[in-house]
């Protein structure tokens, strides 16, 4: 690196490159949140009460300037793009957060439920009304007893073929809906998802999801529930206090036949069931394929929240000075600037790589998105993917966000913990990104799953303990011969020097090495799942008991997939910029995102023998040298993420 | 491990150990906190204003009960225990956080600096009163500008010889007192800390502390700042909502010769300035080591906000199923409880661990504590010593309740994200204990500097660029030679079987092997340490910029030191249990703790040829064995604790 020459950021270009193909979509967001970047304020000052109607107002009012139908059909008045609705959403993420958590119940669980599960006649009742916000809908899906384990909801929807009616039930405590985003003051309808029965007696359908009128029309007094929904708050959270979440109860509500959300599935007037799926599993998990929307979302939310955070403390830590004076020592030194300490530049810039790594595997993740809803691809084995990357991307991000945040809040010390300085608001709302839609655990093993299943569509409908059975018993020489080293040795060899020995030999900067290590720590965790669940069942354990020993490795093994497919995101993108200054800058984040990853995980590189003692020695002191060479461009990254000022007034930027 | 024979754990025992030589004074406040259990739910209902009268009728509740005088001389109603004083405010980290800091405030910052910083007539004159919390008060340290380098605090006391007066002034925005608690509504003085001129347009004698008033007694209206004494609002926070941070200037204000909290300086009629400590910087010094004892305080308070936490986060793991029914392929496994998953497992057990890991550190540090603030050793490098080792403990402390609070929440899914289960406000609380009462990070470094120089009491008064002067041209061949690996050898060679293959042979449950792993990992990385200060120092970079490059190393040894203190602490107390099964349990705990920090860090043990890739895996696998066997014993050992009961009822444990 003796050539190297310090870049310059040029911040516009880099904002635009980060904007992607929805620039324009993220400008017209841009200048709502500037718009009403008093909600920030409101969130600090008002009571709760008067917070929620401020937040629904808000949530009318970006309906009002166009950005909620982006992801909409036309004909009802929507933009029909599902990218340019995620790009919105994910930029109105550098704003209050219970504003974006509102506007995503609405349109993206509410709405997304209505579109996705619902035909026709549901799109035309529904769709040009819950677009302008004139109706209000919540998801009712999460039961107090079962929130990972949908396919178990208690609440029941038994056909009653004498009125052509569906009578909607709360059987117990445990089967009351919870959590549920809007319902405990603003939704007008909720979409249940309940068993289907098709007769009294009769045997579950299993779940599907229906719309049940729970308020009339119009709020407040006019807004209480109607008979036979009872609706609860669900009290104060940790954050999100502008959204009314709640429980809700139904004792014996009864909608018509066609309030069942029949694409995938109908019952006759007469009660008989009927669905194209014929596998009760497979249809259930396509219905809940319907929620990769949301995860999409909460990734991309949390990795821009994580951009806010990272704004302002690094702004903070270039004008931020402590220590020493050194005065009376007479050598003159005035104090550093607190981003010029090496631990602080340690804690923070790390984090600046991992973001804009984690913003490029988004990007990825949103284009397939659109793909797959959009229809630009119908390939079966394209949406299992999407469906798996869509949770791995959603669990890192949402982690990466707390882990950010928090970060920066310390990096800020005493100044960080005031409301004023955002961070209090940051933390409280995103932590719960990391269990909601998802929890983070049960998202990798869902990923792990696609990568032992191969997203075999014959296997990907498979529970856990199917998973364990499919993988011992059929798929482990499958897994471990896809996975064997000889064959990642070969696709490197032409790549990297050395020959065998390309873990030794290779530049530490070469992304060829970069990526062959996380390839190669992903497929050898993945072929070791393989065996030890073989090896669990054939030592004749119950499939429970052989899933819980291995359930760390499984979500190693996923956690390792997703952050090599991060990487390749980002290396992909810095070979795509043009040469440039901004192209050198960012080759220098996507290596210290690469190697403060191998860093962290060196103890299981050296354990499995890719990595020397000499060697990670030398990957930690590039890390460092990295950090130094990132330093003079940190604030020009940050701002490259084009967060809009009037977000960022915040006291302790404040010039005194 | 073949006799290896699963413990019972008897829960009553354990707690009377836990509870150690104050069990009495923790019972007393365990009754007082379940009394006042309902300030819990005060904190997610009330208003800001209204709640900061419950805290504050809640400290004069405590006064009543008799909680708040344990640590103050016999003379002025107090217990002269300090001990006990620590043990009741630990306990009281189990009942809600905001009351915790009014009353450490009021009697630990307020009342600890009329103390230990004032003489006879400042104590005659305050002590009884704020004992009993009639008269309320502030510690004004902090600035806007300064908050680890006291040293360079802007505001000014300028004594006044015509008048026998000092006259205090902010001169700056930067120098305004900040953060202040108590400040914003309820103090009627404040120990203001301000830089002593012995004359107007002297030079200062340094940082002092004075007593200012700032209300006339009373609040309300009665309570609005005296003439030249301005007061706002820090506004709100992320949490400790109860507690009235505040911002303080003043403007010329004139309080008497004799507000000069005078223990260790003083200035005459006529202005001459007088001390018995020469040398400014370790009057300085001398003066800070005062906040001693805040730290061992928010340390351990930290410490048992964990145990709230987990003690939650376990007992709904053991009553809460999820996955798999499994129904449908007919070997009918009911869903598993969430403990009995093993990644359930390894995120909360290791937690669990090195929470009675840093409990039994916690213990010594406070036992330190009493005796040198007891005057039970005078010796100067005792009093460093412990210095030192209080602010390790509160930095590990708190990062841990930070840590193990978040870990908790997620495991409790949607249910930890309501404020009724308490950890919104355990996380929101705590937050701020990781930078307050000193920045976690400036802490390590003064560790790191007592480690470095021995706790020579010429050199503990060094700053940052004067201890790498110090190493650098004298140390380096003394901190070398001591912490030599053939040193460590010689300690543990009749220890443990295997010679100079100690660290291959021995097993890994041999407590000396651990410890002896810990050992060698500090004395490695301070060698190192100061190698790398000398040799930058050789090179003829500037101290500071030396400083910062090893930064990251320094605060890595300080944190090694620290953790090898905490492991011997659990060893010790394991050492002297008499036999029986929670003897059993505290070894299992012991070693979990113990192989989970070495496991965490085995990359830098390989790389340092003290652990091969199979031994390193062997650590893992132990680990994962461990959890198994502490998890039958889990819901006890948090049971032992002994949160009251009134403080866990909440929504997810209720049954339903």
């Amino acid at each position: 690196m003796a050539d190297y020459v310090q870049p310059t950021v040029d911040v516009p270009a880099l904002t635009t490159l980060l904007d992607g193909e929805y620039a324009a979509v993220r400008d017209t967001v841009r200048k709502h949140l500037a718009q009403h970047a008093g909600i920030v304020v409101d969130e600090q000052t008002m009571g709760r009460d008067e917070f929620r109607e401020r937040v629904r107002d808000l949530v009318v009012e970006a309906a009002d300037a166009g950005l909620t139908g982006y992801g909409f059909p036309k004909e009802y008045g929507g933009g029909g793009d599902v990218g340019a609705s995620i790009a919105a959403f994910e930029t109105l993420a550098f704003g209050d957060l219970s504003a974006l958590v509102k506007f995503g119940v609405q349109f993206g669980l509410f709405g997304g439920a209505i579109l996705q599960l619902g035909s026709e006649r549901h799109h035309a009742a529904y769709l040009s009304d819950l677009i302008s916000g004139r109706l209000m809908g919540c998801f009712a899906m999460t039961e107090t007893g079962h929130g990972s384990n949908v396919q178990a909801l208690g609440t029941t929807a038994t056909y009653d073929a004498a009125t052509q009616e569906f009578v909607i039930t709360t059987p117990d405590r445990s089967a009351r809906k919870d959590y549920i985003g809007n319902a405990a003051r603003h939704a007008e309808l909720a979409v249940v998802f309940a068993q289907l029965l098709p007769a009294p007696e009769a045997a579950s359908e299993g779940v599907h999801a229906f719309v049940v009128p729970l308020r009339k029309k119009g709020l407040g007094k006019d807004g209480e529930p109607l008979p036979g929904v009872r609706i609860e708050d669900c009290g104060h959270k940790m954050g999100l206090s502008g959204v009314d979440n709640g429980r809700i109860w139904f004792d014996g509500v009864r909608v018509p036949r066609e309030a069942l959300l029949n694409r995938f599935a109908d019952v006759t007037a007469d009660g008989v069931y009927t669905s194209e799926i014929e596998n009760p599993n497979r249809r259930f998990f396509t219905m809940l394929g319907t929620l990769v929307q949301g995860r999409v979302s909460v990734g991309g939310a949390g990795i821009n929240a994580a951009k806010v955070a990272l704004t302002i403390a690094l702004r903070y830590a270039e004008r931020r000075r402590q220590f020493e004076t050194g005065a009376e020592e007479g050598d003159g030194e005035e104090e550093q600037l607190l981003l010029d300490y090496g631990m602080h530049q340690r804690r923070l810039l790390p984090l600046l790589a991992r973001t804009y790594a984690l913003h490029f595997a988004q990007e990825i993740v949103a284009g397939q998105l659109h793909d797959v809803l959009s229809g630009v691809t119908t390939e079966e084995r394209d949406r299992r993917a999407l469906e798996s990357r869509a949770a791995g991307t959603k669990a890192l991000g949402s982690w990466h966000a707390t882990r950010t945040i928090q970060e920066c809040r310390e990096a800020c010390g005493g100044a960080g913990y005031l409301s004023a300085n955002r961070f209090a608001a940051l933390k409280a709302d995103t932590d719960v990104f990391t269990t909601f839609e998802g929890d983070n655990h049960v998202l990798l093993q869902l990923v792990a799953k696609g990568l032992l299943t191969d997203y075999s569509s014959e296997f990907s409908d498979l529970d856990q303990l199917g998973m364990v059975r499919f993988v011992a018993e059929l798929a482990v020489e499958t897994v471990i011969e896809r996975t064997s080293v000889h064959k990642l040795f070969e696709r490197v060899k032409d790549l990297l020097p050395g020959g065998d020995d390309w873990d030794q030999e290779a530049g530490l900067l070469d992304s060829n090495y970069q990526l062959a290590m996380l390839r190669y720590r992903e497929e050898h965790m993945l072929a070791g799942v393989a065996r030890r669940l073989k090896r669990g069942v054939d030592d004749g354990m119950k499939p429970g008991a052989v899933f819980s020993r291995v359930q760390d490795h499984v979500i190693g093994a996923a956690r390792a997939h997703v952050e090599r497919l991060v990487l390749e995101a980002f290396v992909a993108k810095v070979a795509k910029t043009e040469d440039g200054d901004n192209k050198v800058a960012l080759g220098l984040l996507c290596d210290l995102y690469a190697l403060s990853v191998i860093e962290a995980d060196r103890g299981w590189f050296m354990e499995h023998g890719r990595l020397s003692s000499q060697r990670a020695k030398a990957i930690t002191r590039e890390v460092m040298d990295l950090c130094r060479k990132v330093r003079p461009l940190a604030v020009d990254l940050a701002d490259a993420f084009g967060v809009p000022e009037e977000l960022l007034q915040v006291e302790l930027l404040e010039t005194s």
